[in-house]
């Protein structure tokens, strides 16, 4: 037998009458004496086999020998079905395939898990076999998806002049930014390549070259701790443009993802997408990645409660901090006060000090810091947050940083807890004007936010050498229902301005040369203004899916200590593979390895 | 100056009159005194801009400073040349841009070669300024070229059905195969990831996992020592199917190739390309890669030459070699004695002793060895090579791959030298029935011609054990003017059958199961049966682009030495990311990096 006529999905009634050869997995058998049933699977969909001794005596035999998830051959028959055993469940369900041949191509042994959408497996189990896992049709519909997202990206870009143009992977180590994963050179020993954690300089160098429109969807490397949402491989859309300036190349990345959405998920995006400044989403979300999908905003109090007795107000605003406040509406009846002092932890893992909070009751407010907000005071503080009877008032009191990040974590786990998310809207939104540089306490030196390549906004330029803390970048993030989907910006294309930007990140003028002298350089010969996105893929198909784990986006991906189980990467290699390369294992017998 | 309302290459008569705004480098300056001429060029092309202080005298005053490989906003507008300074050698060499208002965006120093198809350079001034050596013409058409090719390949696969699906870049190093590059594991000390050779085992998963038809664009990774058309990294169009047969498969990479070559050449390909088995080409040709454009077959002549008294033919068929000829047509003028001479060091190099000739004068062969062949033997000489009068006759006697390998290169120094090779052909044929295994002299075993999971032709399965080096491979190459573009073949399925594979390779089952375990396990869940082919799209593109030289096709190539001229990678290191590594160079002062 070799052929098939037809997918097992696609059968319908018009097919009625027609033979067929089939080719795929048993999903499930039911034998009923005389007659046995087989639900065949391919990637298509589902469709019923009937084997019966009045059609065929010789494949009902075989029949009886197949197991779930055994790869057949079959030849048949569409027929209607008895319209008592229709099933509307499947797209085929009014039909089904009498068979009169079988061949078993493969058979199966019986599975650790069941391929069904809903699997109670755990994701080890899931990840050790991970080839039965994706057999499973949740993910079958996450990898068509990604493969369809990715197909438009590459189309939409294609059609705006994009050139697809690929980048090293053996690249060069840099200090900056996250840590690299290195690649030891067997040629040149003691030294080592390094894989890319973006292709950020070649891209850059490829304006200079003068192809004006690049992309690239491109596997980079961070070899930092994971998280949830981490991945040590990630696959992110590489855009980067000359003469482009800021406004048309966030249009033309909005036009982008209202196609993808479009066409994946058949919802209409409103643009342009809003936009807020970075001071501005921290001010009233407390995060630079805002999930908008509900309201809840911070609430700026220190002006207000400036002339309370709460020392820890005082306090915290005598050193130099903020106060702000967040309401959950109708709270007061949502949390107990056991919940609610639990709370207090919570904030700590954001470097609080504690929580305070105030109920809000017909008679006034309640709670242990209420006697420091009477009077005029009470009444102020109502006002800006909009307080009702039965609202839970919440209060950060510390330096910004603290309230923003203990607030705002606070205010997303209400959202969830309390179901205030809207959970099949897609809000984007962009957050522009950030810091160019931040301080890094542990390095004692400032660090660029984005990364060093990052233009400052020309109005802010004369600041970067007296007062860097308050040049703002001429960068933009995408934010996509909380998540940071990408970040851009307008790069540096002038030497001058690239070295100012090193001596503020406090290299030498020799460091400088020596790391990126090839990038200084090159802006000599004619390098034309250029700026550029990065969105991460994996992140956007994640969100397009409706799902929360990253793993269940990426085929075969890494657990939390960064290794495969299924094929139990990383491994150990043989001696003689570390004397090519002219290495040695710290503690392992050298002698095996000194030459 | 914002916006840009055209690019410079597509200005024409009809957009005479119209007030444009371009963008782009200065190509070269010519300064008349009271004029100044600018041809400036973008991705699209160049127009000649005309600064003259009639127009406006601000405009030609900045010109002024402009030099060649300034990038420069120019507002303008479009007149007609005067017919005496048309340019037919540029596409808008009859219209001309007067500027009224120019603005330079970055200047240029001067360049270490100019910006022209013909460069002088050498390819290491070419490589580290690799960013300059793009901007030159041919390279920019060979990167659309390239753009080009991938969509077309992608949207190919995507009506054939096909998905995309990512595999990992961090795997398991595996001792079949060539060399690994490694990459050690920070949270795993003394365990490394290797890059991948190939997905081959990812994209076998894929199809155990039931999405039938995969492919991925993807760069892979082999540390060895390079040539001209070999690259430590590189990227091959990558596909797999379940279900399909070798002629379904062979069938649809051909429609692939026939839609590339008509949509990037406009060259219509005759399908079904012809396909040679593995031992005729090595018969006819001397290569399992077959240069078809040009004839001057290999002729087998170790029947005839039997029974001549020329010890050196005696001697090879005595110890089970063959004699083959190879007649260059007319070589008799072409080639002087001391040419002929010189001939026997080439084919030294492919392990030949010494290189036999005769030429063909009207009365007869002449030669040093022209004595042993006389009566009835020169006739039959004669006639098996088709030997002419003015015709020079060439022999190989040896061991069959060594006859094989000198006359094969021989045959195609012939062709290059002689100008016997029409270079506007593509020649494509499919090479089949590759042996299984070969032995492999220094290893004492059996390796896999291919890779071990190339299934063996089925005819031949039960020789496996018995006889490895009689069993054919089902597998495919696929030539294109005598290079290897890419290979495939049907794969193993079963494990049993997987099992006596990793047995003739000399594994025992305990090492088989440690390194290729997941996939044996895999196999017996249900795996269809699959297929695929992996073709190299760097090598295609070079062949596509008319060129040579492998490093032309990739933006940012390494050397021979496996070096990045441009980054400098691969670079140092900091003691402080081997430590993290768990690793110390050998020969490196130990304390630095013992913790």
């Amino acid at each position: 037998m070799i052929g098939r006529t037809h997918h097992c999905g696609e059968l319908r009634p018009e097919h009625v009458g027609e033979k067929v050869q089939l080719k795929g997995w048993v999903q499930t058998r039911r034998d009923l004496g005389q007659v046995i049933f087989l639900d065949v699977r391919d990637r298509s969909g589902i469709v019923q086999v009937v084997f019966s001794p009045e059609v065929d005596k010789g494949a009902l035999e075989t029949a009886e020998r197949i197991r779930s998830e055994y790869v057949i051959d079959i030849e048949g028959t569409v027929v209607e079905r008895d319209p008592n055993t229709v099933n509307e469940k499947i797209e085929t369900g009014t039909i089904e395939v009498q068979a009169h041949k079988v061949d078993i191509l493969n058979a199966a042994k019986a599975l650790p898990f069941q391929i069904e959408a809903d699997t109670e497996a755990s994701e080890d189990v899931r990840l050790k076999y991970r080839y039965l896992d994706l057999r499973r049709p949740d993910m079958q519909e996450t990898f068509k998806l990604r493969h369809k997202a990715t197909k438009l990206i590459r189309d939409f870009l294609d059609e705006a002049a994009f050139m697809e143009i690929e980048t090293p992977m053996l690249t060069k180590s840099t200090p900056e930014g996250a840590r690299d994963y290195l690649v030891p050179s067997r040629v040149h020993h003691g030294k080592f390549y390094a894989l890319p954690q973006s292709p950020q300089l070649f891209k850059q160098l490829l304006m200079v070259s003068g192809f004006e429109r690049y992309y690239q969807i491109v596997r980079c490397f961070r070899d930092e701790d994971l998280r949830a949402d981490r991945q040590p491989e990630f696959t992110q859309v590489d855009i980067e443009t000359s003469f482009m300036d800021k406004e048309d190349l966030l249009a033309m990345t909005e036009q982008m993802m209202a196609r993808i959405l479009k066409e994946t998920k058949n919802v209409e995006l409103t643009l342009p997408f809003p936009r807020l400044t970075y001071e501005e989403a921290m001010n009233r979300f407390g995060s630079d990645k805002p999930d908008l999908r509900f309201d809840m905003e911070l609430v700026e109090l220190s002006e207000i409660v400036k002339d309370s007795p709460f020392k820890v107000f005082q306090g915290a605003l005598a050193a130099g901090g903020i106060v702000k406040g967040l309401n959950l509406k109708g709270g007061a009846d949502k949390l107990s006060r056991k919940e609610i002092d639990a709370l207090t932890d919570f904030v700590k893992q954001y470097g609080a000090k504690g929580l305070a909070w105030l109920k809000v009751e017909e008679d006034g407010l309640k709670g242990p810091i209420a006697k420091f907000f009477e009077g005029e005071l009470e009444q102020a503080l109502r006002e800006a947050m909009g307080a009702e009877p039965g609202d839970l008032l919440f209060f950060g009191a510390d330096k910004k940083q603290v309230v923003f990040d203990s607030l705002g974590a606070l205010r997303l786990k209400f959202g969830k807890q309390f179901d205030l998310i809207d959970s099949s809207q897609f809000n984007f939104l962009w957050v522009v004007d950030f810091p160019l540089v931040e301080y890094d306490e542990e390095a004692k030196r400032y660090v660029a936010l984005h990364h060093p390549f990052t233009s400052p906004k020309k109005e802010d330029l004369e600041l970067l050498a007296s007062d860097p803390d308050s040049v703002r970048a001429d960068a933009y993030d995408l934010v996509l229902n909380g998540y940071e989907l990408g970040g851009g910006s307008q790069r540096i294309y002038k030497r001058d301005i690239q070295e100012q930007m090193f001596h503020a990140l406090g290299f030498s003028k020799e460091e400088a040369q020596e790391q990126f002298g090839f990038l200084l350089n090159a802006f000599e010969y004619g390098t034309p203004p250029h700026g550029g996105i990065a969105l991460g893929l994996d992140r956007l198909i994640m969100l397009l899916a409706g799902r929360t784990n990253l793993r269940d986006t990426i085929a075969f991906p890494k657990t939390a200590s960064a290794s495969c189980l299924l094929t139990e990467a990383p491994g150990e290699v043989s001696v003689e593979q570390l004397i090519d390369l002219n290495l040695s294992v710290i503690g392992q017998k050298a002698e095996k390895v000194n030459v």
